[in-house]
């Protein structure tokens, strides 16, 4: 534990990297040889492995999840620092938390940055488009690596909460505990036409070149700042957003010309700016694709119930009032689907003005759900847990 | 009346223009000194000059708004060729109709296409952003040219519905009757945010060159396509592409590639093509501007009552349950309003699954209820009328 991090933090924490070189074949019919995946680990496994929690990221995330890299960079912790460590929601006295960059990511796995072995050149558009059941059989290698049998978790919100659903529905029996966040069963044609625009912002970016833009010493900046501005609309509510900019004008009146003028415009750009400098376009277009094929209920003659009728596990389902990009009734969708599948299920639908976002915010309402529910699965693992 | 065309269509029609040689202020400080306005007019002026009523178009339609221009073309009417004709809801037996292109236009009326009579070159960027303020001022002068006093009424649908409350607050004694049809008292910090998202895409596509594209013989294509795509799933409702796309894959499976996959893919890309021959990017940039800066209660302290409460016109406002641009809540913050103010104000919120979309289709209860209420406002017109 650092001396300078906060008490309830996990610290320092180091990246760790797995070679996997039993190929992997993929939804898409092609086949990865081998690759790497970068993880990080809080908490210690216990002496019968039970303890271990799997966190799914969702669109734009990575293995980082919590604690610091550097001290000297206190404010920079992992995207879910407020939810995990000792004495947090997914307390890491009690819990050995493992999360990895996803295949295709751009953050230290195997993806469009990475070197293919077959012409020694970033893999750029030829990295296989990869869905959520490849990313739960890597991430079923990679729990197998570090002696994690059946995790007692599987957490993650938005698009980590469909990886933590297809891991139920692929390995029954390595699963105790699912919690689905901020989830939908699949994406709505409205879901899919956003990212169909933010896609066609990057596909048609003169710097793209095809997604060769490695060889050009370019990124498509506009295109990606576009897709991102778009992604941010739909990852606040219009409540948040008029909470927090309303409609207050930067200089106090109207300027007619097309500088930022709006404080909503500014912050949509420097969002969008600051995600250029630290987000690959190729890995962005990937994972809208990814979203996009999320089906489960697919495989299963369009039943999402039968889906999870193979499912083992124990069920928390959460949502938020404002998100109205997976909403709360897509939330009701699914557990509508798991009680007719006769699994145990709890739901809870919390009040927030956060839109989708909501599911990183420590809302006390809702770490308190997730504190709850978990101390449960701790008591399950160590009877003598607090 | 065109012998081919339907029995209750204004049939053929030919656009009028007048030129306007006394400069016109703009709200952004800067003056025309003479610009031209293009409009089309159906029905009869009466003999009192009472029956007249304007439509004021939205973001991206013209002054032809019903009829054909070419008997050849029967597929082609007007953008609101529906609701306007002998016999239907406005019903041009009973009103002499007229609707321009607004100022900053691209289809005839003076805009950024025209040519600037400072250089000889087209205006592009260098023409002043224009308000609903502004608009309401040029459509005054056109009515003065038509021997128009008073409006029997003033109808608009989404920025339309702007313009015609604009009127009854700019010029009361000149108009009677205001509908403002899936309308929005001002934007809110979200439909900003759509806004600047377009802008940015046109703004920041290669082609563009600062607006003086016209000068390279290209067109922002790219910027113009993605900003129309989104702005298509703004007028959509969630429900209606649901109902009209589903997740259907144009080829039955995934293909695993950026090629168009599903229907709402290849709808949306076919809807931002299509604008891209028939719409001017100046113009578009300029009208989400005019959206954005739309706040009649900014005059008035922020009270939007204390803005009606100049008005004189009696109100019919219109709204649809699933239109998620401007909602029904924004429809009855302006019927709220208009109650304070003291005016005599009537309100239908119209099921529909057509999104913001909806205020140009024929509805049966909507085009009843427009029926109804204009068959009322004729009756003032004309106690003989049917």
């Amino acid at each position: 534990m650092a001396a300078l991090s906060p008490p309830d933090s996990v610290g320092l924490v180091t990246p760790q990297t797995l070679h996997f070189d039993e190929p992997l074949a993929l939804d898409c019919g092609q086949t990865l040889a081998d690759y790497e995946i970068v993880y990080e680990t809080y908490g210690a496994l216990n002496a019968d492995h039970s303890n271990a929690v799997l966190i799914c990221h969702a669109l734009s995330g990575d293995h980082h999840v919590a604690g610091y890299h550097d001290e000297a960079d206190l404010n920079k912790p992992g995207w879910w620092d407020n939810c995990i460590g000792p004495g947090k929601p997914i307390d890491t006295r009690e819990f050995f938390v493992v999360c990895c960059n996803n295949l295709g990511g751009c953050k230290g796995s195997t993806g469009p940055t990475s070197i293919n072995p077959d012409n020694r050149k970033p893999y750029g558009p030829d990295f296989p488009i990869v869905t959520v059941k490849d990313w739960v059989h890597s991430q079923a290698r990679l729990a197998d690596q570090l002696g994690v049998r059946q995790w007692a978790a599987v957490i993650g919100g938005s698009l980590g909460g469909m990886q933590a659903m297809q891991w139920a529905i692929t390995f029954p029996e390595r699963v105790r505990h699912v919690l689905a966040i901020a989830a939908a069963p699949r994406l709505s044609a409205q879901n899919i036409a956003f990212n169909e625009v933010a896609r066609q912002a990057i596909l048609s970016d003169p710097d793209f070149h095809h997604g060769h833009y490695y060889d050009f010493g370019v990124v498509p900046r506009r295109g990606l700042m576009i897709a991102r501005m778009l992604g941010h609309i739909t990852y606040l509510s219009e409540e948040g957003m008029r909470a927090k900019f309303g409609r207050e004008l930067r200089e106090g009146r109207p300027n007619f010309n097309f500088d930022t003028e709006f404080e909503v415009e500014s912050y949509l750009r420097h969002q969008g700016k600051a995600f250029v400098d630290r987000f690959d376009a190729n890995t962005y277009l990937l994972m809208t694709k990814t979203l996009d094929y999320f089906d489960p209920a697919a495989d299963f003659d369009q039943d999402l119930s039968a889906a999870f009728h193979r499912a083992q596990a124990q069920f928390l389902v959460v949502s938020f009032t404002s998100d109205w990009r997976f909403s709360p009734a897509r939330s009701r969708e699914i557990v509508r689907a798991l009680v007719r599948a006769g699994r145990e299920v709890s739901y809870a639908e919390i009040p927030s003005d956060y839109g989708h976002d909501a599911f990183l915010m420590p809302i006390p309402l809702y770490h308190d759900t997730l504190r709850g529910y978990l101390m449960r699965v701790a008591h399950e693992v160590n009877p003598d847990a607090p």
